[in-house]
């Protein structure tokens, strides 16, 4: 008997994702075994030799390029995994696409719906498999909302808000990094933070159906990164408001901020329903918050705290005894474990992965809200 | 040595305001001995004889009235609290302020910024003294928000959201009260409780500049109060959102609903500047949160959850010693307390109690996030 | 048609208890109409005329007197209320009893059990009421633990454990007042919180059946109140700790402190058994935290949050709408009203009243505290 | 240049303890890059065939043994893992000692002082590292905790309170496992769980002097696991309490429990000093919670949530960003990183990592308390 076949892996961007997308892929076998397959780092793609060459040997890549076309060729790779700046998700992914990889691409799926239509157009005609790391849709607490929400436990939903907070620009000598530019990023936080949130939303109530928003540049000047001593635009948002209706007739806000001192990475969100309603923090991504308004008639309504680290949580099996809480890292672990089990069956990456459609979708709902802010009108979405 | 003088007090309305009102009055000089003045419940009207009567002598009046005119015109009456429905707010105070009487009005000031503007156009040529009932102004933990902000401890601020929820109407067979009906209450939890947290916008961190709002009845028919076999139509929202620039630049989002399930009474705010943050949830009312950056530096930077019951707070001295927290109702004891002074000292209302001017802006905003929903266009706001 | 009667109350004492337990009965007719009987604050008893003509005005006496016989004997009188420090519940409650008056005396009963044997053995031959106030035992989350515990929905017991901390005398130049004097206080800490937290194992869970026990004072010398030039001698514990096993055979601790700094009320306790739990901490004294294994089934168990604001909790209907938290203050508006009850149906003051017996009980286990402390040994209770 | 060397690494044992050491040990070079040695999972050792090779492939063992001494001889074997039971400690440690191997033991080190003491003696004497693998002292807000402490940020410590609550045995019908007997455990929850208490206190506050304790046992038959029908009886205790003083002064409570429904993993632990306090627990093992009596002067005064995931935190350099969470399992990453470390440059175990004698110290202390339990009585400790 034969175990698990290997799969070749090639990682696009040697930095912070990278480093949680392969240690992802060398965990799977160790909390989900059998794995579907075993996942073999064959190459990381970098621009800067040296610190892609230190990136391979750090985490474990067979070969380092600087050429990402290289990578993308090599014949050892079936999965590309495309954790690069924004503006390079549409190049490397399309051709990726079409040298028959699999793709696994980071959030957002691309700058603006544009470029995120043609993403989604190619995709839908290949036959590899494509997904959009939209990472928190693995967390265990978040999955469990959805099911919550999706099974009707909580009756007509009423309300989604959500915000992303974060602070670490509130610094105003923080440099200006290619998050901070327009041509590199797309957006700020938008689209950096607000993809995650509004793709919960999607992902958990529903689809949305107008918005009206506004956006904000705090500090319009940085020092530049390679020399501190002079300073450039920031040319993308510094946080940005909105108002939303989805198309079940629920009303909310979605927020996003890197000026919310404090808020280290507070995505959180809230769903009210006819029923019950549920809260998450991803601060506390062990913990959902749940409301069950049938507990009231024995006087013992209230916030119940679930602290999802049981058995029949999901991916929970994968791990530790109750209590024995989870990371953010594992949300990966999860995620890639569900794409490479899409791939080897063959089965579809939704409704739990995010499809290029996804993508798309949650481009347009961004760009919407950019378009809100320039005009003060509200926007109907249209896909 | 004669002591602090009485002081004639009329209240309109039998109700839940009129029960919290009429016990502040009474508690003032147990709590803050010596009074200004001894509050002395002259008169209480109400519609209903038999009702109003009941409540004079649960609350303590000496007579009752079913004319609210003669409440007004009582010769023993000094103050005039006004804690009638919202369409019941212009003529009486307009009548009592002509008459001579103080006039504290239960919030918001009118049903919109036109009867708004009559009142404090009113009330700035006349003699007596005039405040709005925007009891949160006097959570200590709200005026220790307040001073923080206004100190520059947290530095130029750049966000305030704020969401005042509740879920009594979730139930679609809750009865049509004057509430729910746009010429009793002109609008929803917008006039009921996003007045509020409007006012403590503007308390806390200053004026608004622009709005968009979207706002929504989820339950469009519900029974009649005296014949619940019958149904009539709901005219005011169920729920508002709207998304605000501030006049320093700050920018945020408003919410308030009545479908929030299991938030009962969840007024909750949020500051963050580039210094720090607060945050506050009326639920809770005798704690705020604080952050503070400069603590980072220690490695200990966290959210400090200040229990709001020290010697050194706001109000406190007047109760209990720490840790023996005080309950919603002190709100008003401490508001009629220092609306008491006021009248006795002559000293003015503002900045902590909330002027006619204040309560005419809160009813502008109102009225432009009620014109942005409507319109789905940014407004602009002009006082 | 003739209203509720009358009844003349003495209290005893002029300082912080006095305050809180004049409130209550002025209180009482507001918040629970019609009253069972109208409080009339006769006279207050204080050793200092100046302040305890001050308190009389402060808090509505009409008379005061300086020697506490004469509030006693006083016509007028049908309660007396006694809140003197612990050396001065003996003989004033003996006296009382003899006249005929109720009487309401603060806890502990007693500065040992010797002391409160004589007053429990007077109590139960006589025609009057006497209650001690435990009035912990009448916050509404408190009642709603006990109800949920004696009605079996916890199942089995497993564990008590409740400790109370404050932190008002960990600087060691707070000054040598009584209640660091053994003559005066009995002990300290053990006294004066713990007393508490034994009624709340005894009223929630049941008997306790043996302890083991440490006492330790940690300035053991403070400068007099007086003279803060010279110093005395602290004769009472700073703190206690201590093992329990309960007549049902639950095991757990019970622990008092002045000395946990950031601890300014925190009276917190947890009950373990078979089917759930319970967690209460005064400091969130709205609050009640549930859990139940039955939950565990569908996935969402978790500690449950009951803000304890509705209607049908305990003693709720009296005062606001769900989310509109009460204070500190309200356990004895509560536990006033209650003994009113008793005094004018006849009724009993068990179960939900501490008796002489309650606070007898309390006394000896208090006092076996102590001697396991003194002797290293595990003390049996005997009653 | 050549990298870091190779460490063939032998785990005793194939389950939960081998899951999360092992995947520790392939975790470190990911993380802390370069690492001090480059593990290399030789051999791991379980009774039973079939389950140990499935173990070897799950977690990555080259090979797998069913007689330990096979792993312990192994010549590629530098580091043996000791996870077995705790009766399995003694021997195979002295013999993996005796052959020159580093050890990782876990914890506690013996059933009783006794074997504890050979334990140590043996390893004083000896050229190897060894450790006990008290994996709590490697949670990054643990060791912030003991920092704050040991700086004296908090000044004199008064009070030492941990309580470890889990509730896996509140179901009568859970199975007899070797946990439960007193041949194979030594003790219950005491060596489980309190043994990890008991590390804490000494590793952040300091010695223990005496105890004061109570074990109980409340279900004694259970059935088998091979068998259910048929019930065994249980030799260690469910539960265990005792007051505990320290040297430095302090008291306090220490207890642990598998009958504490609803508390999945809730090792919770308090300090308070005369300048703050600090309270942790390990269910949100992010945060540490921190009191400084100095900010109640500006009148800021609060428990403060330490959220433990910035960059000078410790170990979090080698994670994420801010609010990125790691999770129970990167305190053996943590742990096993810093025991390599020590192997390699040839440092200390101590301080941070818990040496024999700490393990000898810990099991002193548990059996004073299962003696003072026996008779009744307080011990004074003696190592």
């Amino acid at each position: 008997m034969s175990g698990p076949r290997r799969i070749g892996v090639a990682i696009l961007g040697y930095a912070f994702m990278c480093k949680a997308h392969s240690h992802a892929f060398k965990s799977i076998p160790h909390f989900f075994y059998p794995p579907p397959a075993i996942p073999d780092l064959v190459v990381v793609y970098g621009r800067t030799e040296e610190k892609v060459k230190l990136a391979a040997a750090n985490y474990g890549f067979r070969k380092y390029v600087t050429d990402w076309r290289k990578a993308v060729d090599d014949p050892e790779v079936e999965i590309v995994d495309n954790c690069l700046p924004n503006s390079m998700h549409l190049e490397p992914t399309l051709e990726a696409i079409e040298k028959g990889r699999h793709v696994l691409c980071e959030k957002p799926l691309a700058r603006n719906s544009e470029e995120a239509k043609i993403l989604w157009d190619t995709a839908r005609k290949a036959r590899v498999k494509t997904m959009v790391a939209f990472n928190y849709r693995f967390v265990p607490a978040v999955q469990l909302a959805r099911k919550i929400v999706q099974s009707g436990m909580l009756g007509r939903i009423y309300h989604f808000r959500a915000r992303y907070l974060q602070d670490w620009l509130v610094d105003p000598n923080a440099p200006l990094t290619w998050r901070l530019k327009k041509e590199d990023a797309g957006s700020g936080p938008l689209g950096d933070l607000g993809s995650h949130i509004i793709d919960l939303g999607r992902f958990i109530v529903g689809e949305f159906k107008s918005v009206m928003g506004m956006v904000k540049t705090f500090i319009e000047e940085r020092p530049l990164p390679d020399n501190p001593a002079e300073k450039g635009r920031v040319t993308v948002d510094d946080a940005f408001e909105a108002v939303v209706e989805l198309e079940n007739g629920a009303i909310g806000t979605l927020e996003a901020s890197r000026f919310a001192t404090g808020r280290k990475n507070y995505n959180n969100f809230e769903v009210n329903g006819e029923k019950g309603s549920i809260e998450f923090n991803l601060e506390r991504l062990n913990e959902l918050k749940l409301y069950l308004r049938e507990w009231e008639k024995d006087s013992i309504g209230g916030w119940d705290t679930v602290l999802v680290t049981e058995k029949t949580h999901p991916y929970i099996k994968a791990y530790w005894p109750p209590g024995h809480i989870i990371g953010w890292e594992h949300t990966f672990i999860n995620e890639i474990w569900y794409f490479l089990n899409a791939i080897v069956t063959g089965g579809d990456v939704a409704p739990l992965g995010a499809t290029f459609e996804d993508g798309y979708r949650n481009n347009v709902i961004m760009d919407a809200i950019l378009k809100s802010a320039e005009t003060g009108r509200k926007v109907t979405l249209s896909f």
